[in-house]
């Protein structure tokens, strides 16, 4: 598969000193679907608590359109974008969901997870867009 | 009962070294009152942390559809679809949510839940869509 | 007051072996204000994990309407309606919540609870209509 | 400031022996500003678990409206309900939360509670209407 | 940067005995991209707790307007309006969310949280109005 | 069927000189299923030009509520209530719609109309609430 | 193609006499794709001014569940719908319109009408709910 | 009844030259029933096409307000306030809405109209915000 | 620009004797910024009459798809859609309504029409979606 | 009042031969209030059916951001922007509705019109977007 992180750049964390969380939902997604070809469309949720580095939102722009062309399976990019965003942002928590269109009468999410060893989250407040 | 489990295919979870949350909405099943024979329409809610496999979309649409002549009361028919689910994905955990339409003047829903043998969600946000 | 309980039938748990949730959405159902003999409206919310047996959906139809010409409080009708249940089902778990609608620029909900001796919820996700 | 609470009558709790939460919403109200004279609206809740007494509805209705000409601070006003009530009903758990309507592009919502000395919420089902 | 903090006027508490939260729905706010300084637009919510203060309204409208011409930022702007608040405050318990407009397909929203050394929320009920 | 109107009252309207329209919404209202003899619940919308008479809200109620033991056909109360409105009334125009709650998946609305002979609506605006 | 409309029953229009519409939302309806035999999903409305006769709920609930092993594209079964019913209960005025369910990304409409030779509507107001 | 008219201020309208529409939604408004004295709260809607002058909205909110302690029915109310924009606007076109919150789950709203003689609205187009 | 149409099918118009409306709404379409290169993302809605012949609507999904790497403005590219099916299907009337994802703040929708000469509306009920 | 028309630019309308419509939904508009300075919010709907030009997209914006410091009434901003797209893209129709943040609990709306001497629009149909 082509290398879609070097499309993200970062920035120095303004407030590295305490926890805090940034949501980016990206409400336009599309690539194709691995067997037949035919697109598919999605809305992604990246939630994150940053450590040094935040993404730079532009450069996100990019890096989601350069799925444009590429067949893959909704488990598998889910997971590859939370690859790619903890290799870059090695951030304190990290989630990323996906919420694919319906196709046959049925519709398709997935949301996976990444934390850093040892870090714990302050309380539940500091999530504030669970649901 | 005939077997509807044959329907569904499964492929290998791309990423087994982490849990992960798959939901499926399915918007569209029917099937028969045991009592009348008429039909009843319901939604579905699949949601899963997968173990080694994942359901194949396709197939599970073909065996939603495969109930649509079978007269089934809503708790069993939401039972069914939880063994035939555990059966085959032998998931971490898995939870079917059944929406059933009103009737009467009441609308039913029924939720059954399976948990792996000493699987412990990591914490309260492998599961987003709670709400 | 008269007995109301003998409309309810039941049916045989089909899966007494795990727990699960049936929620029931009563959008229907008027009785009168013990007051003033005015017409009162509500919608109630039935929610159980079954035990031995389950309630039967025509029955407690004709057991929401015989309230039709009884004048009752808001919170009376409501642990009523709790006691009759837990006495015909003896479910591990119920919950009933009604909610009238609005007098006097009031609108009320009552929510009242009953718990099987010793019985544990498994987890969060048993109960996922919660909001 | 005059006496409000003398508007609030109540009545026997017909279940006493259990838990269970009553909620109140209070669609119409109006103050002044302490500060312009110009009219200020909101909507209130009400939620409690009784102990020995139950509020009467009519009179919430003429408690709330009392404070028709009254000139009073969104922090302050929501207090004094709660105490109010509190003092009236010595409940096991009250609270009520002030949504005032927008102002100069911002809106305010206070919300403050009071629990018996020694209650203890059974669980988190007890008070359903959270969100 | 300019001192906004300056414009933030407060009064004190009328219940500092207990816990009690206010939360201020902020609808109007605009500053300016730092990099294009074409303008941005975003909402704001202020929860907070307070301890011997409250803030005004008045003067909470005319701080958050004199962003209106600063380039700043999502992260770095959040941080600094929990920072104005948390200094002048010196509240209990105190968070900022930012809601961003829409750019490039992107919604971007940041919350942090301070909270006072050694405060405990008594209960997850302080804080009603999570979602 | 009994004679339902006499509880309707009417007062004078206070400005005979010009159309002006009056919509009354009738959230609650009850009555019998003809052929089972179970309960129907559906909403109302009443619509009029007064000519010289306007109805008493109150007396609407109690005229609402009178057919709560009686068994009719969707078709037959509408217009039945329509015919007590115009032989009451006299209005310039009227219009009654039904909004009944749905049966065997099946929603029914029914809409009947009166004009005074020789009444023309001045323009389109006089009745606002079209949608 | 089978013959459908011998389910559809009928009973006397109460008030012939004059111009009135009825509106039958049909929540449930499936077939099947006449290509893949996969099955469809939509939902119906038919709204008519009736002329000497009404259609029967129960049985019109039975015709629409008649079609559901019927093979049928969307544009031929809208238009045997208003064939049948024009031929049964010969209306001053009807329209069938459908609304299948999403495939491919695409949701399709067919809306298609009937009136009797000479009918004219009274005006706008007949058809309330347009829209 | 008292001169609520005086509060009322006016502007010269900026493009006599040409129609166009103003639209004033009034959230906030409250008097008092006249048989009972209880207050009642509604919601305005004013439009108009201005000829020589506009309203001054300050001045409006004051006149709104005024009618806060008046006893007075739906109908009268509505119709004073056109009676009071007429006179003082001498309007092209103009309509108060109002919209009276629940009732004995009754709501009513009241519409009504004044047009200057001869003025012919151009086409449907003015007036965007009907529904 | 490359040629489009060659990917749409067609059928036999099933009842050519009368008017009848067919909606198809596209909810998945991206193109590209003829300008930036960047994606583009849309919503189309095309309404016709047919006359001889009808759309068929997997290929018109291919259709839409086409123009996934086509650089073209809203205007031009929504009248190349309605130009590409006025020559196919030759319909009695024809709508296109374009409805772009929002950029710099903005959303862009277009309009476009098509009437085969001669043709009249038989009335306001032909077309029941206009809003 | 300085010149903002000079920031719009446009091109040529690529369909002068035929009537269609663009919609511009300007979501983020802020000027100031010309007796008090502080700022106002609104948003704009743009409508025309263009002639010869259509407008420019990022020009559109950069003149809508033109009026920032700007102190000016709701009437004359509405017909100030209608009179500058009317200058420069001389439509065949035009309209411009102004919709501005609630003050002091009124919500205004601004909307006005201009047609090309002699245009007339086809059909309802050219103005899709009505409601």
């Amino acid at each position: 598969m082509p290398d879609h992180a070097h499309y993200l750049d970062t920035f120095e964390n303004p407030q590295p000193g305490h926890d805090y969380t940034v949501r980016l939902q990206i409400q336009e997604f599309t690539c194709l679907c691995p067997l037949t070809g035919q697109p598919d469309f999605a809305r992604f949720l990246v939630e994150y608590v940053p450590d040094r580095l935040c993404v730079e939102l532009k450069s996100l722009k990019l890096y989601m359109s350069s799925f444009r062309d590429e067949g893959l399976f909704h488990e598998a990019i889910t997971n590859q974008i939370l690859s790619d965003f903890a290799a870059l942002l090695k951030p304190r928590f990290l989630r990323v969901t996906a919420d694919f269109n319906i196709r046959g009468g049925i519709c398709t999410q997935v949301a996976v997870e990444h934390r850093k060893e040892g870090w714990q989250c302050a309380g539940p407040v500091v999530l504030p867009g669970e649901t």
